[in-house]
C-alpha cells in the first residue's frame, strides 16, 4: 500500500502527467516513436528528465499512455453516443469517417502502423495493448456486421466469416501504402468503396 | 571510374557478398531488422566487421540487399513462368499461395511489415525500394484484374477501381493481425475468401 497523496499535490501530479502525455503525443506524431526525443519531451512539458522518469520509467510506458489517450480521443470524436446493441450501419459510417480523419493525420497513422508491427513481439511493452485493441476492433465490427445481417442489409453474396478482421486489415494496409506514397492511394475513398460493396443501402 | 577487378578476386568478392546477404537474410528473419546484430552477421558470414562494412557501409544497405534477395526468391518460387500478358487467374492463385507460404515464415513477414512502415519516411534508405515494390505489385495485380474483366471472369458487382491496392492492403493488414495474434486470424484462408468473392470460377 502506498500512502494516500494529499489532494492538491495529487491534482498537480495528474495535471503534470497529462501535460507530458499531450506533449509526447505531439512529439510521436511529428517524429514517430523512435524519432521522438525524451529529453525534448521533458523540456516541452516543463519537467526535468528525472521528473519524466518518475511518471514514465521507460519510453515504452510513455508510449502506452499516449496510445490510451489517442483511443480516448478517437472514442470521443467518432464513437460518442454508440450504444449497445450496436447499430451496424452507424458504426460502419463512423469507421469510414475515422479513416477520412486519419488521412490528414500522418504522424499518428505512422505511429500506430509502426507500433502494431513492433509490438507484435510478445515481449514488447505495448503487446497486450495492441492485441487487445485488435480484439476489441474485431468484436465491435463483428457485432456491426451481425446487426446488418440480422436487419437484412448485407448483400446476398457477402461472406461474413472473418469479415471484421478483413475490413480492419484493409484499413491498416491502405494506410501503409498511403504512408509510402500518399498520392498513390485514396484510402478513405477506397475503404468507402469496400464498405459500399457490402451493404444494400447508402452509408451516408 | 574504378579499375576492373581481376576475375578471380571479383568472383570471390561476389561469393562473399552473397554469403553475407544470405546470413543477414536469416538473421533479419529470426531477430527482425533492429534485433539483428551486424557483429554476429559478420561472424556468421566469416568476415571481419571491416569486411562487412566494405560490402555494406550501413545496416540499411545490407537490408536493401536482403530485400532484393527476398524478392528474387519469391519470384522464382511463386512467379516463375509468369509471362506477359498476365493470366489473371493464374496470378491470383500464385498470390494466394504466397500468402500461405508466408504463414510459416513469421520472421520475414515481420521484417517486411516493419520495414514498409519504417521506410515510408522519404529519407529512409529503403524508401525507393518499398515505394517501387508497391507500385509494381499494384501494376501486376491491376493487370491480372483487367485480364479477368476482359475474360468475363469477374463477378458483376465487383468494383475494380483501386482493387489492386485494396487486395495488397488486405494481405498486409491480415499479416499484422496474424503477427500480433497468430491464432486470431487465418490469413491465407481469409485472403482466399476475399479472392473467391471476386471471380466466377474456382481459383484452385
Amino acid at each position: 500500500m502506498t500512502e494516500a497523496p494529499e489532494d492538491a499535490g495529487y491534482a498537480k501530479g495528474r495535471a503534470r502527467r497529462a501535460r507530458i502525455v499531450r506533449t509526447a503525443f505531439e512529439a510521436f506524431s511529428a517524429h514517430g516513436y523512435r524519432g521522438a526525443s525524451l529529453v525534448q519531451i521533458a523540456a516541452d512539458s516543463g519537467v526535468s528528465r528525472a521528473g519524466l522518469v518518475h511518471y514514465f520509467p521507460t519510453k515504452e510506458s510513455l508510449l502506452a499512455a499516449v496510445l490510451e489517450e489517442r483511443d480516448r480521443v478517437d472514442s470521443e470524436q467518432f464513437f460518442a453516443g454508440v450504444t449497445a446493441p450496436v447499430d451496424g450501419l452507424d458504426l460502419l459510417a463512423r469507421f469510414a469517417r475515422l479513416v477520412e480523419h486519419n488521412a490528414s493525420n500522418r504522424g499518428i497513422v505512422s505511429l500506430f502502423a509502426a507500433l502494431s508491427v513492433e509490438a507484435s513481439d510478445p515481449s514488447h511493452p505495448a503487446h497486450d495493448y495492441i492485441a487487445t485493441r485488435y480484439e476489441t476492433l474485431r468484436r465491435h465490427l463483428g457485432a456491426a456486421i451481425a446487426d446488418l445481417g440480422a436487419r437484412g442489409l448485407l448483400r446476398d453474396d457477402v461472406e461474413v466469416e472473418g469479415l471484421a478482421a478483413e475490413l480492419i486489415a484493409t484499413v491498416d494496409g491502405l494506410q501503409v501504402q498511403w504512408l509510402v506514397a500518399p498520392e498513390s492511394v485514396d484510402m478513405a475513398a477506397q475503404f468507402r468503396r469496400r464498405l459500399a460493396a457490402l451493404v444494400t443501402v447508402d452509408l451516408g
